[in-house]
C-alpha cells in the first residue's frame, strides 16, 4: 500500500477462490479436531463445522465475543454478517489475515485455530467493520465496537485508523492504534505496540506504516513519521522521526543500525520473515 | 494537590451545577445519537437515557460491566450507587475526569462516548469507590473490585493508591498503580504505565505524582520518588529517582532534558497540554 | 530446575501437609471475611467456603472465570476437576504458587485473597491444565484454553512452556511467554514481561529462566538465551543475549551491572527477595 | 380450512400490505410507549424499533425468549430469520394471528404488547417454523424447538400439527395439542386445552377443530373427533365424540346443549365472538 | 375487603412491627440453613443475608428471577427497590402474604423457603407492583411485568386486577386472574384456578371473590359473578352464578353443597383453614 | 410396589446392562442426529456426545437446564454427578423412565429425544435428586431444587413425594404432586395431573398410586385415597375416594364404569397400554 497518497487499504483483487479454499480447509480441520476432542465438538460445531461460510462462522464467534448485557450477541451478529456479506473486500482482507498469522507464526498450527483463538486476528477483523462504519459517518457505532474490542482484545485501534491486508498482530495484548495512522499489507506487529499521537491537538498526527514492515514487542512509535516499507523496528524502541525503507531502528530512542549517514539495507521483507532477534543481535552483543 | 503532605486527593468544592451540566449534555448526546443509530438506541437507553441522574447511569453501566457469575450486577449496581449518591466529592472527581477525556483527548469526540466506552475513565471511576471502601477498612470488597477492574479493563490500581480529580487514563490498558502510589490532580497518564513498588518490603514504597504531570505510554516509574508538578515523563521511560517541578524526563534510564544540573524548564501544564513529542523529538533526532 | 537438561519443571516432593494446611487457612480466611462483609459472603461460600479441597475451589472458580457462551463453566469445570485431582505435582505446585504471591507481594494480604483475585496466579493454574493437556497430545485444547486465559487475564503463555514451582506474575497483564520457554522454580516475573521468540523459523527459539530470577515490568527477553539463576533483569529491559548467574542486566539494550568483564554478582535470591530497584538506583542516578 | 381434507392451513393470499400495515404501526406503538416510559425504550427498540421488517423483530425476540446456555440466541436467530424471510405464507399468519389477539381480546391494547409479551402469540409462531422443519423432515430441530416453547411458554404443540392462521391462545399457559391435531382458521383456545390424543397406538389419533371455533379454558378433547366448524366447547369440559357445526357441547364429559337430537345451533362465529359463558349460563342456572 | 364497592385491596394499618419481625426469623432461619448446607450458603447470602431489608431482599431476588436478557436484572431491581421501599401497604401485603403461606400450607417449613422457593408468592409480588404501576397509567411497563410473571412463574394475573392481603396462592402454576377480578383477603387459590372473563366485550366482565373464601385445584370461575365470603369453590369445579357466603358450591356445573334453596353453611373461614375435601368427600361419596 | 407398606420405591434389581445398552443407544442416535443436522450438532455434543456415561450427560442437561444467576450450573452440575454416580438404583430409574417413554409414547422417536427434551423426564430425573437430599435430612436443598424444578418445567413434586420406576409424565406442564403422596412403578401421568392433599393439617395427606395406574389429563385426586394397582382415571376426573384395583373411574365427582357395586374390570396394564379414551368413550356417548 502507498502510504503517501492515503488510498483506503483495500485489496485490489478480492480472491473468492482463496476464501472457499480456506473456508474449506478450515471446516476440514475443525472435523478433524472435533473427532481427536470429543469436549471440543461442541466449540467447534458451534463457531465452525455448522456454519455455511467463513463470514457466517466468523460474525457468530465475533458476535458471541464481543456481546455484552447491554449489547446482545443478536445484535452484533446481524452487523457483522451484513457487513462482511456485501464486501468482498472485506472478506479478501481475512483471508489475507488467516494467511499471514498460518504462515509466518512458528505457532499457528492451523486456519481454524487462528480462526477461534487469536485475539490479534479477531480484533482486526471486528476493526474492518468499525472502520467501514466509520466511513459510512456512523461514529457511535464504529467508537462502541471499538470499546468492546479494547475491552476483550486489550487491543485498542481508533476505528478511522487504515489496516491493510495480510496484516498478523502476533499476541496482540496491548496494541494500541491511533486516528490516523495507516498501517501497510503484510505488516507484522508484535504486542504492546503504540503507534500513538503527537499530543493534543487534532489532525493528522499518527504513523504511518508501509508495506512489509516488522515491529517489534513493547515498540512505541509516536507523531505522523513515516516506517518506509520493508523497514524492521526494534522491540522496545521508542520511534519519533521517519525511519527509511528496508532499514533498522532500535533503542529507545531508536537509532539506524549502520548509523544515520549510511544506514544497513537489508533484502528480506522483514514483515513477513519474522526475524526479531538476528538483525539486532550484533548491535546488542556489542553493548551488553 | 500537593503531595508533600499526602492529604487524601479530593476535590476542594464540588460543584453540582458541573454535575447536572455535564449529566444534561449526556443526555441530549444521547438522544442524538439513538436517534441516529437506532440499532445502539437501545444502549444508549438502558445506559444513559433511561437514568436520572449521572450516579444512576454510571453506576448501572460499571455494574453490568464489571459482573461476572460469582458477583452479580445487581450486587454491584448497588454497591456503586449507594457510594456515588452519598458522597458528592466522588461525583464531582468523576465530573472532572469526563471533562480531562473530552478536553484533552483529540479522539473524544462526546461526553457520553467517553462515559460509555473509555475504558480508563471507568476504571478510575470503580477505582475511587474501591478506595473509598479501602479507607473504610471494608479491604476485602476493595481488593475483589480491584481483581474485577485487572480483570476486564486491564487496569490494575490498588485500592490504597489515591488518585486526584480531572485524571486521564488514555487507552488505559496495562497501567499498574500501586499501593503507596499517589497521583495528583490534572494529570494524564497513557497506557502500559507503571508506578510501581521498590519491592518486596512493605510501607511507603510507590510513586508521587505531582500536580498537571503528563506520563507518556510504557513509561516504569519505580520507588517512592516524587515527580514534581507540571513535570512530563517521556514514552518508554524508565524513572527511578526523582523528577523536578515543570522539567522533561526521558529514555532508559530516564534522563533529563537540558541535563541534570541545568534541565530545561516549561511553562505549560503537560498534563492538560498533551504535548507527547515535541519535547522530546530534537533529543531524539539528534541521537538516530 | 536444571535449564539445561529441560526437564518438566515438576516439585520433587510434593506435599499433601502444605496442601492442606494451606486450604484450611483460606477457608478460615473465607469464613472471617463473610463474617466482616456480608455483601461478599455469597461470593466466598461458592468460591471457596463451600468445596471441600482446593482443587474443587480452584476448578470452580477457573470454570467460572474462562468459560464463555459457547465453551460453558460445566466442561471446564470437569476439566479443571478432572486434572489437578489426578495429579499431586499440580496440586503441589498450586501451592508453592500460592506461597510465592502470599510471601513475596507486601500487598497480598491472604491466601484467599491470592486464590481469587491474583490474574497471574489463576493464569499460571489454567496454564499448568493447559501444558498437561498438551503433553498428552490434546493440542487444540491445550491451545483454546490458552486464548481463554489470554482474553481473561491478558496473559498469553503457550501450552507448551515449562514453568516451575513457585513462580510469582505479579500484576500479570501483558505477559507474553512462548512456546519453547522455560521458567524455572522461585521465579518472580512482572507484569509486560514478553519471554518472546527468535523469529518464524521453529524449533528452540525462547528464553531459558533459571531458578530464583527475578524479571521487572516490561523487561523483554528475545530468543533462546539463558537467564542464569538468580540473576536480575531491570524494568524495562531488552535481552538479547544470555546472562550469567547472579548477575544483573539492565537497559535497552540491558548491559551488565559492573561491566560485562566482571559484572557485579549479588548473593540474594531476587525471584524471592523482589528488589526491583536498590539494585540499579546508582546506575540510574549516575545517567540521569 | 377444510378440516377433511386435511390441506395444510396456509393463507390463500399473503397480503405484504397488511404486513407492512401492521408493522408500521407495531412501530409507531412502540416510539408512543418508548418515549412515554424510558425505562422500557431500551426493551422496546433493542426488540421492536431497533428493526427493520416485523420478521426481524420476531426472530430476533423469539430467538433471545427460547435461547438456553446449549441453543444460543445467535443460532436461533439465524433458523429464524431465514425461515420467516423465505415464506411469505408464514409472515401472513404471524400477521393474522396479531388482529387475532388484537381484535378478540379486550385486554390486548395494542399489536406491540401482543408481539412482546404473548406468550401464546409467541408459541405459535415458533411452532410454525418448527412445523416447516418438520415437513421438511429436520424433525430432531422441529422437536428441539417444541421443548423450549414448553420450557419456555408451557405450551405443547407436537411440531408435525397443523395450525390454521388468525388463531388465537389466550392466555396460553398448559395447552397441548397432540401429533395429528389440525387446528382451522380463526379459531380461539383459552389456556389448560388438551387436542390429545386416544393412546399408545400411533396413526391419526389427535382432534380436528374447524374454522371459528371457541374452546373455553380447561376443556380436554381427546382422540380424532372432528369439532364442527364455528362450534363452542365450554369451560372444562370433556370431549370424546364429534360435535356438529354450530352447536355447544358443555360439561364433563360434554352434552350438547339443546340436546343431542335437536342441538341449538347458534349463528355467530364464537373463535371470533369469544363469547364464554353467556351460552351456557343459563345451563348452568339450571343446575346449580 | 368488601368486594361490593370495590375499593383498592389495601390493608388498613401496615404494621411496621410484624415487617422487622418476619425479617428478622427470615435471616435467623438463613443463617441456620446456611449453616448446615454450605453449598446453598452462597445462595442464601446473596438473596437473604447480605440485605439489609425484606425489600431489598424481595427486589433482588425478584430482579433476578424475571430479569431476561432485553430486561436487566438491575433495571428490574431499580424498579421493585423504588416501589416497595416507598409503600408501606405494598410492604404489608407481602408480610401477610408470608404469613398466609407459612400458616396455612402445611409443606411451607420457613418464611425464608416461602420467600425463596414459593412462585404464587412471588408472583403476587411482582403483580402488586405491576398494579402499581397500572394505577400510575405505565400500562406498557405493567404489562410487561406480567408477561415475565407468566413466563417465568406460569402465572398469569392481569397488571388491573386487585388482589387482597394474606392471599395463598398454593403451588401457583396454571392460575389466570382477568382484568377486572378482584380477591379478598386472606383467599387461598390452588393452582389451575381461573377467574376468567365472559368474553369479548370489555368493561366489568371477571369474578369477585370475598374475603376468606377457598378455591380448589383447577376450578374456573367466569364471568362478573360474585363468591361470598367464606365460600368454598370445589376443586374442578366450573362456577358460572353467585355462590352465597359461607356456602360451598362443587361440580361442572357447579351446585350448592345441600342443594339450592337451603344450601349447607359453615362457621370456619376455609381459606385459612384450607380444607379442600371433607366437605365434599360425602358428596363425592354419595356419587362414587 | 406395594402401596400399603410405603417401602421406598427402589428398584430390585438395577441393571448396569441396561444402563450400558440405553446409553450406547442414545450415543448412537445423538452422532446419527449430529450428522443430518449440524445446526444442532453442537447441542448434541455438548449434552450427550462428549459424555462418558448416561449420568454424566444428565447431570450436565439438568445443571444447565436448573441453574439461575444465583444457582450456578456448576453448583448444580456436582451435586446431580455426585448423586447419581454414587447410587446404581436412581440409575436404574433413570433407564425405567427412558423406557417407558420411548415404549409408550407414539410420538417419542428416540431416547435421545425424550433425554433431551422431555420436560416430565427431566423432572422426574431431578427429583429423584431432591428425594434422596430430603432423606438425607437436607431439606433446604431439596425444596430449592424442587422450586427451580417447578419454575423451568412447571412440574411441582414435593421432594419428600415418592416416585417408583418407570414411571412416565406425558408433556407434564401443571403437574402437582404432595408431600405424602406414592407413585408405583409403571405408572402413566398426563399432564395438568394433581395428585393433592386434604388440607391444612399434616400428616399422611395424599394419594397413593398403585403400579400401572393411568391418570388422564387434568385429572385431580385429593387426600390419602388409595388407586389400586392397574386402574385407570379418566382425564378431567375429580377422585376423593379409593379406587379398586383394574378398575376404572371417570366424571366430576368420579364414578367407577360398571358402578359401584360390580365396576368393570379390566386386563391390561393401562399405564403401559396407555388407552385414554376407549374405555370412557361408550359412557361418554351415551351421556353426550
Amino acid at each position: 500500500m502507498a502510504v503517501e497518497n492515503s488510498t483506503p487499504p483495500v485489496s485490489p483483487s478480492p480472491s473468492s477462490e482463496h476464501e472457499s479454499g480456506v473456508w474449506s480447509q478450515i471446516k476440514a480441520e475443525a472435523r478433524r479436531d472435533a473427532e481427536a476432542e470429543p469436549a471440543l465438538a461442541s466449540y467447534l460445531f458451534s463457531t465452525i463445522i455448522a456454519h455455511t461460510s467463513l463470514s457466517r462462522s466468523l460474525s457468530f464467534h465475533l458476535g458471541n465475543k464481543l456481546c455484552s448485557s447491554t449489547l446482545l450477541s443478536t445484535l452484533l451478529y446481524d452487523l457483522f454478517l451484513n457487513t462482511f456479506s456485501s464486501d468482498p473486500a472485506l472478506r479478501a482482507a481475512t483471508v489475507a489475515d488467516l494467511r499471514a498469522a498460518r504462515f509466518r507464526d512458528p505457532a499457528c498450527i492451523s486456519f481454524s485455530h487462528c480462526l477461534l483463538n487469536y485475539k490479534g486476528f479477531l480484533a482486526i477483523q471486528a476493526h474492518r467493520v468499525a472502520h467501514k462504519l466509520w466511513l459510512q459517518n456512523r461514529k457511535f457505532l464504529a467508537m462502541s465496537l471499538q470499546s468492546r474490542i479494547a475491552d476483550v482484545f486489550a487491543v485498542d485501534i481508533h476505528p478511522a485508523a487504515r489496516i491493510g491486508n495480510g496484516v498478523l498482530l502476533d499476541h496482540a495484548t496491548g496494541v494500541v492504534i491511533g486516528e490516523t495512522a495507516v498501517v501497510g499489507n503484510n505488516v507484522s506487529i508484535l504486542h504492546h505496540v503504540t503507534l500513538g499521537g503527537s499530543g493534543k491537538v487534532g489532525g493528522d498526527r499518527h504513523p504511518k506504516i508501509g508495506d512489509g514492515v516488522l515491529i517489534g514487542a513493547g515498540a512505541t512509535i509516536l507523531g505522523p513519521v513515516k516506517i518506509g516499507e520493508g523497514a524492521k523496528i526494534g522491540s522496545g524502541s521508542l520511534v519519533l522521526i521517519d525511519v527509511p525503507p528496508r532499514t533498522t531502528a532500535v533503542g529507545n530512542p531508536a537509532r539506524l543500525v549502520g548509523g544515520r549517514e549510511k544506514p544497513t539495507v537489508h533484502e528480506e521483507c522483514p514483515g513477513e520473515s519474522m526475524d526479531h532477534t538476528s538483525f539486532i543481535a550484533e548491535w546488542s552483543d556489542y553493548i551488553i
